[in-house]
């Protein structure tokens, strides 16, 4: 396979976006990214996005997507793989120009969550969990990742403080990002008496409903070599993985295994190891997600994530900055463009392009995991700058 | 790029299937193509669908496929791209296998339609067309292909007749397929005298409401030739492009151009032009798609595909047989198994294992041509024996 670069990169300010329907979304992240990458066609578009089907009773968005932008006949590929829909969008754009079957591609994520109510959205976000078993009993995301949370803290020893650091850190990363939904401060103090949602997981350890949408445009590295670009970043390596979708058919409900899987292929590819990667963008849908994914991407050691970010191991000065854009927590999750949102502040580290003082002094091998449902699917991506 | 095989089949008997669900329905299918390949484990399993979220309340099928089927931790990827979501998963899976990503792997197509009642599968089909444009002032599939097939009458003088024909000739050879949803044949009086659903088209010119999967395996021809496989089957061509998704931007409604970009690129592909193909399915979702198909495809002059189809030469026994599986009007029309259950009858008939009288004398070049929404994407496939 030849080497792919990512020479484009676009992103809107994430949030409620009342004046904007999801083809608006799509289109300006898109068109943002085309004009960063200095082309103006592509040889295909891939779409992550959960469910526009729920949320705006629009499907099809292969179609949609090369149509509002401009694009037609391009074709273009809808993902989905829940909240990993975006960076498994990437993985399948990045794999079809590594092999030379597309030239120039344009990967996009998008998904418009607040025109359904709450309780809509609830139900929406629920279909990536196990409708019959799951969801049927009762049991909604924040629930889900509750049971995780105590398994993690009675197995342990993690302690609320140590999910609370989790919110600090990332709010005050997303505090510098322009483009955070929830640029405000907390402490630990704020996370823990804010509204319980699911014991022991209160309102600030939980990612917002966002709209939002992020695109990149990838070739291969031989034709990026000729654009004249200040610096490039290459796709170094990919790894995907599923797991049981139910958390009852887990051996460890604590350990995140298609995390782990997906890691130990992309590491491999990339020809790295965890000590390698400068900083990540990892998925930290509730601050507990953070905590079980840095273990399992080896981070740190099994049930030493609390302590690790407790410690400051992963602040932006620390050993391994986790989510330097505020990841999901702060800058928000409108969930098929979160992993592709990911890519974007990697590429944006990379260069040395970061906003409002959240730049990190080395940032030259950043990795991105993004995982659907309760981790019943992950994606991890490492990319580096050349 | 390498040469890749399909060397397994697999379908369920399709109709209102209310003992299973639809991960039965997924697992039932793939477990037949792995049984049928020899296989025990594959590099991905690509699924198709198109909306299991607003007809089942799940997404997510990406880990849901891998999880049923026994296959943790190997990645599932779900492609959506409304009723082509099965052909444009064959292509995503295809494509990765050409391009040595990977060397075996299982694609399903899935659709789980009658546990909503018909108000709601009206309304989940219509998200395959612009919502906000042309669903929201009330247009439905049947109304869209209505405009179509007016429009087509009107400039070259398609009849009523013409289009009945097709549905004559469809369930003739359905008749013939055990899995069919609708065995039944019909006359051209009985089509025209069906009750009317949007003028001209009664309910005997419309694909139904079908619950159904389909998979096959692929693997590299290297790999398919130490099989011992009785006849293999190579993937020769394969398109796909996008078209405005409003029937209203369109240059000539009477014309799919998706289709004709696809085709061309496919027939480029393979070495291949339209004389050369033996036989096709086609997306017959209305009697009035399989008359523009098959001029799109240039087995018909523009405006000639209603005569040829009066003339026989699109029947079983002639010049170019169309659907013989009976095709989406009789065999039924899951909508994301569609495009992956056209490639098992091009396989079938290649292999010379078509059940019941409906295998053709002359099969050795197969087309698939499968399209989502008013063809707004059309994915397009040719099959050849070796």
């Amino acid at each position: 396979m030849r080497e792919v670069a990512v020479i484009g990169i676009g992103m809107n300010k994430w949030g409620e976006i009342w004046e904007h329907c999801i083809r608006d979304l799509l289109v300006e992240s898109a068109l943002m990214a085309l004009d960063d990458a200095g082309v103006d066609k592509v040889d295909a578009m891939y779409i992550g996005c959960m469910s526009s089907g729920l949320f705006c009773d629009q499907e099809h968005l292969g179609s949609i997507g090369p149509d509002m932008a401009g694009l037609c006949p391009t074709p273009g590929i809808r993902i989905e793989s829940a909240c990993a829909s975006g960076g498994l969008a990437f993985r399948t754009g990045y794999l079809h120009v590594a092999s030379g079957i597309a030239d120039t591609v344009m990967v996009t994520g998008v998904e418009k969550m607040t025109d359904v109510d709450g309780g809509k959205a609830t139900f929406a976000l629920a279909t990536a969990a196990e409708q019959e078993y799951e969801v049927y009993n009762g049991v909604t995301f924040p629930g889900l990742y509750a049971i995780m949370a105590n398994h993690h803290m009675n197995k342990y020893g993690t302690t609320r403080d140590h999910l609370a650091q989790v919110a600090v850190k990332n709010h005050y990363n997303g505090s510098m990002n322009p483009l955070a939904q929830f640029r405000m401060k907390v402490t630990v103090d704020q996370v823990k008496n804010a509204v319980m949602v699911s014991d022991p997981l209160t309102l600030l350890d939980c990612s917002p409903i966002t709209d939002g949408s992020a695109a990149v445009i990838l070739c291969s590295m031989d034709k990026a070599k000729t654009l004249n670009k200040k610096r490039l970043v290459k796709i170094a390596g990919s790894g995907h993985a599923s797991d049981t979708i139910q958390l009852a058919h887990r051996e460890d409900l604590s350990f995140l295994k298609s995390t782990a899987v997906a890691a130990e292929e992309a590491f491999k590819m990339a020809g790295r190891k965890p000590s390698d990667i400068d900083f990540a963008e990892v998925h930290d849908c509730f601050t507990i997600a953070e905590i079980m994914v840095i273990e399992a991407l080896g981070f740190a050691d099994k049930g030493k994530g609390g302590p690790a970010t407790a410690d400051g191991k992963t602040a932006l000065d620390g050993e391994i900055p986790i989510n330097a854009s505020g990841g999901l927590k702060s800058k928000g999750h409108p969930v098929g463009a979160t992993g592709v949102a990911q890519i974007v502040e990697l590429t944006k580290q990379i260069r040395g392009e970061a906003d409002d003082g959240r730049q990190l002094k080395k940032a030259d091998v950043g990795l991105a995991q993004n995982m659907g449902g309760s981790g019943a699917s992950s994606v991890v991506h490492i990319l580096e700058g050349v």
